[in-house]
């Protein structure tokens, strides 16, 4: 680890980016805007997916897979949709490669191989999806269609950002067709409550769930349902949505189903999708100046083991005493790694343990095995303690629980502290700068908004679920409100 | 299910095409090439994907990530892997829409957003991975590198077959590096193990380990490794191959390592891969005329209960008895479906479950519930007997395992069949129109091989691993030969 590590309070930008690659979780790539994800942290992701995987499927979900194209024509059906992505798709417009002759060794792209209809790279497969479930339902027998989709999708960004902004990431998308209005609203609040339930038990991150105005709204939604994270700079992150779609996309491709009654009647659907963005939330919500802190529940590695020995008969004396410990923890579902590797020394590996965020580090050494103890760190508080090796087995599965715990609380505290009522122009102005939500009046014009976003670059990042109506002045047009709403500069 | 069902006899391709679509598996697109997977067959799909993907975690590798786009001076670099795929790829070359102002609705590729460099949809990733690689690997202590990617992949096909031949497909790719030839080249033996070991155990699909002679190939590999199977109909088909790249990439790619001597070395290399072919696979080894067959370790319903009543009272006498076997068989992990479905009549069930290959479908009435007994019919078999209900628990887990592997036999028995000493070309003329592998002499020129593949459209599936060395005389030219090899038609 010879890179120097940079302080949040310094430039938090460049702390993220630092963490980000130091950790080993991604880089970016020679394609512009695209990068890699590193093993490390595709297995976070992984967890992260196989736990969302679980929950839809609980909820009645089964995957598919639709095509990486959309044909142009297909694209722009859905007209808000189409205006909404245009800018920033990836066009195939042929299909081959050829010599160049001029230069050998060398391809050009082969102008005889151009495409009749050029093929968009899906940003979102809302088009390619209803084409295809035009062809699947004929009656209210055939309803709901309840399917998600893990994929990879392109849209092409200008200024990218590891995990945050990405011109491709990796993301779910669920497409469902429902009978009745009702049942797809509620299709789309329970894929909320979903993702708010993972963000909190999972990845121990507080979030807000609420409505997006109609400016943030997903370009082809009647409404965008969204849930609402903050980051530890104050900025708040976005981080996942579901979508009622209404008719939109069923009038766009005529999918109409014969009700119990005979008559015909367009379908009406949501989609929604969280993505490797996750992975930046997860960062910057818990993270401190020493390296990552992972929650224990999508932690590739839970617990560490670092033997602290001289020659290989110590170190063979503690593999005895210690590994039987190991396996029952293994036999537990715990994910732990023994590190013994001669390569390093026990500081580097714990400084690497630290950078990683493994929750639980434990070290062992000569004195140690004599004393039947082990020393057990917490990477979350950084504290240390020393118990009984013969406690391990029962006080690690039981620590992990509370580290995860404490860290959802821990976050959540500083989250909490950081939503302020602001009730004047001028209070707005003084408190954006030092970040977090500002719950202000707004009189519910598109225009004020944007005015706002224009002088501080804070938008409102949602209308609470449930939020509470009560009447007053827009913050700043001074106009009727009948509710706040949080504003926030966000990622 | 209002299709005609075609016989294998009748017209094997036409069988395959209709069951693949009937069974509910994939089917075709609105783009061209490309296909949807349904979610019967993605969960085909899924399960094995969870058993690879735990195999080459069980071999040491670890997944990740890497983009989708290959800019063309990076995929330029290998030339012969640049050769081999420059036919067949989709290129991206402009990364904007815009408003047709000629046609209000419409748009079009925006002229002004076109790529300085064109972007290659990744027919493979060999060439954005040891880009990559370069920055990862300094020394020994870097090495090997055992990563895989489960990715979607573009190859422009003309003709496209579902599942077998698709424009777009979802694969894997193992990319290793390594210090030593020797250690690339157990690397590339071990992961074709896995491979067949794969295709045995949870396909029940027997396949012959091989080398690929060097006109069959993969671009760029020093040597291909592969399995092959044989479908029904005779006909061969490469279900994975894995490649020893040599040092063709890192030469390529200029990755060099520091050995512990201090002396500076390219990398060598290895590439592996399976990919939705093997589902094309799966059914067309298995299946009969009334649809799938699936083996017990891939049927996404192992065991599916046909309860057979009349009115909600004997229904529920009926899940009394049943629903606690069901729990008791899901507890052991077995996928269980109870189908009271009161809008399709027991027949209709049956027939379903058997055009999608459930291996042990049980049908209960009320008499069944007087005598304490069920139907249980075999899918593989098509044989039924009537048992205890007291026995399911033990005798349905058992079963299963017995279908597993009297599927694989019959497999094997057939294929074992099907591959013909030949030794003249005479009766090579006779016998590759009766389909199967041709075990025949060849004189090891690719002038041989090329003529025998215009005369007949056979092929080298292989050269068997650990093939006798005998001297004959090549079927074809007569010339020495010190080998017999397998010649086939294939998929």
């Amino acid at each position: 680890m010879s890179f120097e590590k940079i302080k949040r309070s310094e430039d938090y930008s460049k702390w993220y980016n630092d963490l980000v690659i130091n950790a080993g979780l991604a880089e970016h790539s020679a394609v512009r805007g695209c990068m890699v994800i590193k093993p490390y942290g595709y297995a976070i992701w992984e967890k992260m997916q196989s736990q969302l995987d679980k929950m839809f499927k609980d909820t009645g979900h089964q995957n598919a897979y639709f095509p990486l194209f959309v044909p142009k024509s297909l694209f722009e059906a859905e007209e808000k949709n189409a205006e909404g992505f245009a800018k920033e798709c990836a066009v195939v417009t042929h299909y081959r490669l050829k010599n160049d002759e001029e230069n050998i060794g060398k391809l050009i792209v082969d102008p005889e191989a151009k495409l009749e209809e050029e093929l968009v790279v899906r940003p979102t497969s809302e088009a390619v999806i209803w084409n295809t479930y035009k062809n699947w339902i004929e009656s209210y027998r055939d309803l709901p269609i309840l399917i998600n989709q893990w994929a990879n999708v392109v849209r092409w960004e200008m200024r990218t950002r590891l995990f945050l902004r990405t011109s491709e990431f990796l993301w779910q998308e669920g497409h469902t067709a429902h009978a009745t209005k009702k049942e797809a609203i509620e299709e789309a609040e329970t894929m909320l409550t979903v993702y708010a339930d993972f963000a909190e038990q999972f990845m121990a991150i507080p979030v807000i769930k609420g409505l997006k105005t109609a400016s943030e709204r997903f370009a082809g939604a009647e409404e965008t349902y969204c849930i609402e994270a903050l980051m530890q700079d104050g900025k708040a992150l976005q981080a996942g949505t579901s979508h009622f779609l209404g008719q939109n996309f069923a009038k766009a491709f005529d999918v109409q189903y014969t009700n119990n009654e005979g008559k015909r009647e367009h379908v009406w659907a949501t989609s929604w999708g969280v993505s490797t963005r996750l992975m930046g939330a997860l960062v910057m919500t818990h993270s401190d100046d020493e390296g990552l802190v992972l929650p224990p529940n999508l932690a590739p590695i839970q617990v560490v083991v670092v033997p602290i020995y001289k020659g290989e008969e110590q170190l063979n004396q503690i593999k005895e005493e210690i590994q039987p410990i190991i396996k029952d923890l293994q036999n537990q579902g715990l994910s732990v790694k023994f590190d013994d590797r001669d390569t390093h020394k026990p500081g580097w590996k714990f400084a690497e343990y630290e950078l990683k965020g493994v929750p639980i580090r434990l070290a062992v050494g000569k004195r140690d095995l004599e004393n039947k103890t082990i020393e057990l760190a917490r990477r979350d508080t950084k504290t240390k303690e020393t118990i009984s090796i013969n406690e391990l087995a029962t006080k690690v599965p039981k620590l992990l629980q509370d580290i995860q715990k404490s860290m959802y609380h821990k976050a959540k505290e500083y989250r909490d502290q950081q939503i302020k009522e602001v009730n004047s122009w001028e209070e707005f102005l003084v408190e954006i700068e030092k970040g977090g939500f500002l719950s202000a009046h707004w009189d519910g014009t598109s225009e004020t908004e944007e005015k706002i976003k224009e002088l501080t670059k804070a938008t409102i990042r949602c209308i609470p679920l449930n939020n509470k109506k009560l009447s007053g002045k827009d913050v700043f047009s001074g106009k009727a409100s009948d509710q706040r709403v949080l504003f926030a500069r966000a990622y």
